[in-house]
C-alpha cells in the first residue's frame, strides 16, 4: 500500500520532467504526453519486456497511463503557475527513483535472475525512461553525463541484492534500499556530487 | 483482402519515405535500406513486442520485408525518376496511417488490453516505424513537433473502441476508424493543420 | 567451445569499442559502462527479445554482462596506457562480427525464421549494439553511413542461410559463413571499401 502510493508519487514527478523537456524543447501538445507517458512508464516498460512478462506493468493497469497523462496534460496548459512546483519535484523524483529501483531489482530477483541482471533491472526500471525521453528530444541522455543518479540507483540495487541473500525480512530490505538510493540521490543534489570523467 | 491490401500499400509508402529518409541523410545503400524496412515494420513490431505476440508479423510473414526492401531499393536506385511520386506518396501514407492503426488497435483489444492500451497500440502500430527513423538520423521525431499526424491516429483509436465497446460490427467499425484517421490525416495536409504548442 | 571463446573474444572487443566512445564523448564512468555493456550485449539481446526467448542470452548467462563490464571499466581507466590495442581491436572486432552473424542467424533458424529473417537476425546481433551506441552518443550510427560493415554481415548470413538449404554439416557452414564476415571486414579496413551513396 505504501509502496503503490510511493509508485504513483514517483510515476507522476517521473510524467511532469518529461512533459517539462518537451515543453522546452518546444513539441506540441502531443509530443509532450509521449514524453510525459514514456519517461514515466518507459523504463518499468522495458523491465517486463527483458524479463518477458507481458503484457507489461503498464497495459496490466491503466492507472499508470491514466495518471501520466493527466500529469503531462496539467504541466502542458499550466505550466508557468506550476513553475513553483520546479523545485519540490527533484524531490519527487528522488523518492521514485528509490521506489523503481526496489520494484525492479525484487521482481527480477523474483523472476530468477542472477545477483547483476537484478541490480541492472532495478537501475533500468529507474532510468531507462529518462534515457529514451532524452534520445526523443535529441540530447546524449543526462544520466550518462555527469551527475550521480544511476550509480545511486546501482547501489540501492546491490544492497537489496545482499540484504536479499542475507535472507533479510524483504519490507525491511525494501525499506532500507529504496531510502539508500533517495538520500544519496538528495545528498548529490545538495552537494552537487559528479563522477569522474576518464583522465584525458 | 482489401485490408491487406491496404496494408502493403501502406507498407510501401512507410518504406519509401524512410528511404527518402536516409537518402536525404547522405546514408549509404546499407543505411537506406535498413530506414526503409524499419519505418514500414518497426510500428507493428514493437506493438507484437509489447503484446507478447512472438516472432512479430513481419518475420512471421516475410511478404513484409521483401516488399519493403524491394521499395527501397527501387527509391535508391531511381529517386530521382521516381520524384512524381512525392506528391502522391503523402495520400497513400495517410491510407497506410488509417490501416495501421486499426490494425493494431483491433489486435490489442484481441489481446484483452484496456482501452487506452488499445489506442496506444494503434497510435504505435502507425507511427513508431517514424520516430525510430528519424531518432536513426539523429533527429527529434517529426510527429512530436508541429502536426496533425498521431492525433489523428489517437482519434480513430478512440473511434474503434467506442464503436467495440456499443458491439457495431467489426469489419464497419474498422472502416469508419480508418477513413477517418485517414480523412483527418488529408484536411491537416491540405490546411496545414497543426497542434497547440505550450504557452510561453 | 572455439565458438565460446571466440564470442567472448569478440564481446570483449565490442565492450572496449563502447567505452572508448564514450570517452571519446566526454562521457562520465557510469556513462561508459553503460555503453561498453550495450555496445557488447545490445545486438544479441534484441535478437532474443525479437526471438521470443526470456531472459535474453545476457540475463541467462551473466558472464558476458561481467566481462564487459570489466573491459569497460579498464578501459576507463587505462586507456592512455592501452592507446596500443587501438589498432589490433579492429582485428578483434572483425572476429567478434563474424561470430555474431553465425550465432544469430542459426538461432533464427533454430527458431523456424524465414531466410530473410534469419539474415536480419545476424545482421541484428551483430549490429544492433554498435546502433545503440551511436544513438546515446547522438550520432547517426556508424553502420548506416559508408562503410563495409553491416553489408559484410549480410552476406555472411545469407551464405549461412544458403549452406544450411543445402544440408551442409553444421559446424562446417558455420566456420565458412565466420569466415567470410571476418574476411570481408579486414579487406574492407585495409581497402577502405565503401557502399555507394544514392545518386545525387
Amino acid at each position: 500500500m505504501l509502496l503503490y502510493s510511493l509508485d504513483l508519487l514517483g510515476t507522476a514527478a517521473f510524467a511532469a520532467s518529461g512533459a517539462w523537456a518537451g515543453i522546452r524543447r518546444k513539441m506540441d501538445l502531443f509530443g509532450v504526453l509521449v514524453l510525459g507517458v514514456v519517461t514515466a512508464t518507459g523504463g518499468g516498460t522495458l523491465r517486463d519486456i527483458l524479463l518477458g512478462d507481458f503484457p507489461p506493468f503498464s497495459f496490466k493497469d491503466e492507472t499508470y497511463l491514466y495518471l501520466s497523462l493527466a500529469v503531462a496534460l496539467a504541466v502542458f496548459f499550466l505550466h508557468r503557475r506550476l513553475e513553483f512546483l520546479r523545485h519540490p519535484l527533484l524531490y519527487f523524483d528522488a523518492v521514485g527513483l528509490g521506489t523503481f529501483v526496489v520494484i525492479g531489482t525484487s521482481k527480477a530477483l523474483a523472476f530468477g535472475l542472477g545477483p547483476l541482471g537484478a541490480i541492472l533491472m532495478g537501475v533500468t526500471t529507474a532510468t531507462a525512461g529518462g534515457v529514451v525521453r532524452d534520445v526523443l528530444a535529441n540530447q546524449v541522455p543526462l544520466i550518462l553525463r555527469r551527475e550521480v543518479y544511476a550509480s545511486a540507483c546501482a547501489i540501492g540495487g546491490l544492497l537489496l541484492v545482499v540484504l536479499h541473500a542475507l535472507a533479510v525480512s524483504p519490507p525491511l530490505a525494501a525499506l532500507a534500499a529504496a531510502f539508500t538510493v533517495t538520500a544519496l540521490r538528495l545528498l548529490a543534489i545538495r552537494n552537487a556530487w559528479a563522477l569522474p570523467r576518464a583522465p584525458q
